[in-house]
């Protein structure tokens, strides 16, 4: 190699060592200078090019770092043997394949994935977070527990004991983002030959979610108590997975002889559990809350979760669970090498969020506001056709609906939407279609949209369910 | 049941039907009152008690929904059947072994897991949050993608090109919860039988992390440039794991022919595929970054990750992965249940971050800041023993030590602790005993620890170490 003879571009924020560097690695891929040849000296370079010899030194090193020429000792700079990279055809993805998955926008949505808009506690969010982000506190640069942030335990832990009646120590609690997380690490911690049952219906992610992680589970339909002790037995699952407190979809509280029953089941064999997701219990109408069946449970046989999602945001993403002393144990052992996912910033804002009574003060607060908007809709559901069923509303955030219309679930989803109202199916939640019922239910949830939106909104499905009644009514 | 007669606590705040409930309920679970037996009806207890119909109905009420009570019509309350709670005998947990973990504190931390804790930008992150909280902006509490907030995404792309090379669109971009939990998605992403090749020495969390979730993996040694090919031959991995930037713990860049060795390995089978952790390749002291490795590939092998840890701060708990788009699309259909584990504030304000310019000031402060500590450290260690050895310092955080004393590893940490300082052994970074170097070396960490403490901790390391050396120079 005689020598190289780059055209800079002097105009260019590009530095010329750079350029030259750049100029060089292209000449060695390309193969025009070939393997094992000498590149020219600094010296003779620098007064060709008219460059500094640390221009041509910065441009060298930068090679000889990234492995595309050697400096040899008193002999020079030296190509190295560059392998061929091999091609091969790529069946590529399609663009659209990718493209963002488009929400389809309705008028008037019944989602169940919400809380009420206007009731975020904007302000006080701000000024703890404010206060929470701190120079002078190391605690926000340094990870802490892979637990979580200790004060956020210990304040969900005697939250946990006042309001759900949950008996744990702080040092059970684990503090992660969303119930999938959480059952992923229960995965984990559990033997991999465990059989999970999961209600039918019941929370259609968990099914995505053991089949995503190769945990075998099995569907076991449940009566109007919940789980049926006959199905357990017959399908002989290890880890029970249920909503005692307001079943999901069907909103049924589980009856306190049912618990014993699961209980005792449990307490039959070592390798059983119960996980016990209390995933909406906040928002209870009348009377007192249903205790957790964790509260129950005297022989640690019970893993409690719940989250910040309903009660809260979703989009905060935090979850928690109490795992009964020996699991947690266990835990420790197996599984500290996964990080609490909770940003700590996030995690004290919440701390003070709690530990201050805000959090009871906004969930006392929220379940005014809901319980009016629940009201609302069950009236206007009421005034929209005489006949209409609506079941599981003494609870949480959704309730169930049939629609005397004989419409078929498909036939009233679309109805309803060609007027700008999105309801949602329950057939989903069905692990098997022999399953679901045929006289076909709808899931509203009533978090996110407003009491006006209710009230026009039930005018539009009576025009969508009922065109002839509202024809005359109007 | 003739009569039911409570005492109640009028000057306590539970309220009365409250007390009802729980002095029915008790009296049920302890088999006081016998099951099937009636309750007096409402008229009769509220005379006998002399509260009001209400208050009974109240207690009656939850009675009934817990599932204690029912009621018949027209002929009153009768107590439910109970089946007897089981009591198992439980092997408690000993209560030390759930305590918090101590965390042992030195007063010099060469700890490799953290920030410099001045250089954090409080006053900006503040006033980011402040904008971010926001009451007009209704996507701060809505669920959005599952892959992350579009904008942010599209920014960590736009980075990822110019600051790394990495070729992709934001539609590539997956954000999630540090490193640990993107490999969990790729384990699920992945026929469950692939085998994943670690490097020995490496990253110790990814041992626990395959274990955990029963992945199969094969440890692969590296030589100089990296994982040896002759040994990738020999185990057959399928998936490679690889820090080419900066060699976890080595601290080596991989040279360009051993990049495209890799690749052509990887090219030759359609289940072949590497995995580039570019876990803190944003630090870099002398000439240009290099590369990633995944801008030469072009046959959709490489998967791309990174993480906010190294450059902002580990709290943030902020990782992601560029993913070839067939994968995309195949994650998209199989995985999209997981949602995003980064809260939607904290998307926002780094979407802001990163948008406005402040990541790329930020990064160009830290690598001054980081540049300075590796110089003063690097030159105090030398002053310390003329012959030490010091590996891998020519980027990130950290560089590896090797002291000329004939201490064994433990003995070096524990003389230095003895002193006040804390310093990190490598043994544990090998999978297999008989790798270890006979001659010890160590890891140091200069994050966290400041300018004076490196100062003041190299005094005392030679106090540790070359105890006579120390009582001549004092």
């Amino acid at each position: 190699m005689e020598m190289l003879t780059p055209v800079f571009d002097t105009y260019s924020h590009i530095p010329i060592y750079q350029q030259l560097y750049s100029y060089i690695k292209d000449e060695i891929k390309e193969g025009r200078i070939p393997n094992n040849s000498k590149l020219p000296s600094k010296r003779k370079l620098s007064s060709h090019l008219n460059v500094s010899q640390n221009t041509i030194q910065a441009a060298y090193d930068q090679l000889i770092e990234e492995g595309y020429i050697q400096s040899q000792e008193k002999r020079g700079f030296f190509v190295n043997k560059l392998d061929h990279l091999q091609s091969i055809k790529v069946i590529k993805a399609e663009e659209e394949a990718l493209a963002p998955l488009n929400f389809p926008v309705s008028v008037y949505d019944y989602s169940y994935h919400g809380v009420d808009f206007l009731s975020f506690p904007f302000d006080l969010w701000r000024r703890l977070t404010k206060e929470v982000i701190n120079e002078y506190d190391r605690e926000i640069l340094q990870l802490s527990s892979s637990l979580g942030y200790h004060r956020l335990r210990a304040n969900i832990s005697s939250y946990l004991h006042q309001s759900r009646g949950v008996n744990c120590s702080e040092h059970q609690v684990i503090i992660s983002s969303g119930t999938e997380m959480l059952f992923q690490s229960l995965i984990q911690l559990f033997d991999e030959n465990y059989i999970y049952g999961i209600e039918n219906p019941g929370y259609e992610r968990l099914n995505q979610l053991f089949r995503g992680n190769r945990a075998a589970f099995t569907s076991i339909r449940i009566d109007e108590c919940g789980m049926i002790p006959e199905e357990i037995e017959r399908f002989q699952p290890n880890v029970l997975c249920i909503t005692p407190a307001h079943q999901f979809p069907s909103g049924q509280i589980m009856p306190i002889n049912r618990r014993i029953q699961l209980l005792n089941w449990a307490n039959q064999q070592s390798d059983r559990y119960i996980i016990e997701d209390d995933y909406d219990s906040e928002f209870k109408y009348s009377g007192k809350p249903i205790p957790a069946l964790q509260g129950l449970d005297e022989n640690e046989k019970v893993i409690y979760m719940g989250s910040l999602s309903k009660s809260i945001s979703p989009t905060l993403r935090v979850s928690y669970m109490v795992l009964p002393a020996h699991l947690m144990q266990h835990y420790r052992k197996e599984l500290s090498y996964q990080l609490c996912p909770v940003p700590m910033i996030e995690q004290k804002v919440l701390c003070r969020f709690i530990e201050e009574g805000y959090f009871e003060r906004h969930l006392n607060k929220m379940r005014n506001i809901y319980k009016r908007k629940r009201e609302l809709l069950v009236d206007s559901i009421q005034i929209l056709h005489p006949d209409m069923k609506i079941f599981g509303a003494d609870a949480g955030l959704h309730l169930l609906l049939q629609v005397p219309n004989r419409m078929s679930e498909e036939q009233l989803i679309e109805a309803a939407k060609a007027m700008g109202v999105r309801v949602y199916k329950c057939s989903q939640y069905y692990s098997n279609p022999i399953d679901i019922p045929k006289e076909p239910i709808l899931l509203l949830g009533y978090a996110m949209i407003s009491e006006k939106e209710i009230v026009e909104s039930c005018k539009l499905l009576k025009q969508a369910w009922f065109p002839s009644l509202s024809n005359y009514t109007k």
